[in-house]
């Protein structure tokens, strides 16, 4: 499993996603899910991966023409004239890796080589944007009606966000946000896991403002873990008590 | 979909159910999940159910020995000499009526006829005991170590369970708890629906301490409903912030 939040705030979009890849709970590593591409002040793109790793990989190294040797390759979405058009690209990319896997020499394996893919970034001249890519390769874009896009074990971590986001918040307070929403979700779900990779994509910086890989002994993930379950204990306390004897 | 959560406190038992019944979102009705039986000063047995309705419906008929005519019926639960012979018993039914329905004529429907049923209760003379029975017929018991079982739409509603349960809790705590956990899964999942079924079981008593029907027009619900989002608002500043400084 995975879990990835892309959200969109007034300042930008805040990234995270896990590192967590398992066949199994015998079998776990680390694998990177967030990418992304930059030209200085022209364009930021970045993008995290949810599904079959060997899927999403091909997904990427195809993005990056990894067939070509380094001098031959150019990456189609450092051309693409717009972030739609990062999109199409990508879902393009993505139906057909898995229809290929799931196609090939009549091979059909037990698992299943569906992916997912949240797109976000920035073109000079227009707004950040943010997609969430399904295996179809079509895909849906967030505005401040739904402002977040969350993929693999997305149920876990999802009331706190519902509760705490704020299309006005600050990067700082985004971030603090989902980590708490990744801490509920670590908490249940041992396929989810550490470290977590963090990217904060400023409005019109084009380029990343802030990126972080956030391990088990990063202080302040260990702050918010421990003083969130106290935090809320008070927040439970709070709140009026029930009596069995009130209509 | 449905949500059910059965709790063991140490002064007892506390039972919350949904009482949505689904067939896509256009098909949707009010359906109690949540069955109770007592000898006064002898026994109480409560018992909870997710999952195809016309099996869990089954199930409680037969308990209840409604293929007899009233001055008939015996209802086995009431002379199960313990709680473990109760799960039992109705582990045997429930695997019984999923393996006729799916074994009928040859039929397959589309749906799946599977069934899973919480059951608490106690017996004088005995300890209370709460017990999650699976489709298969097979059954696990809570202890403080897991203290509480959920069926149905399980994940939302969780972390909060997790961080606010304590052993020695009064019951109206437990209770505020469950409304907790029940409002954050009604706002994400439309499968889940009130009204809300409620009972208390303290040790000894052998008898409802309290039950309850929670509406929407219930005054606490939506007090809580309403002011959690505040706490949850409180309770997430009260964290230290972020800083992109920090190392």
């Amino acid at each position: 499993m995975t879990y990835c939040v892309g959200m969109l705030v007034e300042k930008g979009i805040v990234m995270m996603s896990d590192t967590r890849t398992n066949s199994g709970v015998d079998n776990i590593s680390v694998f990177r899910k967030m990418f992304h591409w930059n030209v200085p002040g022209e364009r930021i793109i970045s993008v995290m991966t949810a599904g079959n790793l060997a899927t999403t990989q091909a997904v990427i190294s195809q993005l990056e023409e990894r067939t070509k040797t380094p001098d031959d390759r150019i990456n189609t979405l450092l051309g693409a004239p717009t972030m739609f058009q990062v999109a199409t690209e990508i879902g393009k990319l993505v139906r057909e890796t898995i229809s290929e896997r799931q196609s090939a020499n009549g091979l059909t394996g037990k698992g299943k080589f569906t992916a997912s893919v949240i797109v976000a970034g920035q073109i000079a001249g227009m707004e950040p944007r943010l997609f969430m890519v399904y295996p179809e390769g079509n895909f849906i874009e967030a505005s401040f009606d739904t402002p977040f896009f969350q993929i693999g074990e997305t149920k876990y971590g999802r009331p706190i966000i519902i509760r705490g986001y704020d299309r006005s918040m600050s990067f700082e307070d985004a971030v603090k946000l989902l980590i708490v929403s990744f801490d509920s979700t670590l908490k249940a779900n041992l396929s989810v896991g550490l470290p977590l990779d963090l990217m904060v994509i400023e409005r019109d910086a084009f380029a990343p403002t802030h990126e972080k890989r956030i391990a088990q002994d990063d202080p302040y993930f260990q702050a918010i873990s421990s003083s969130w379950g106290d935090a809320l204990k008070s927040a439970f306390h709070s709140l009026p008590d029930y009596s069995f004897y009130s209509k």
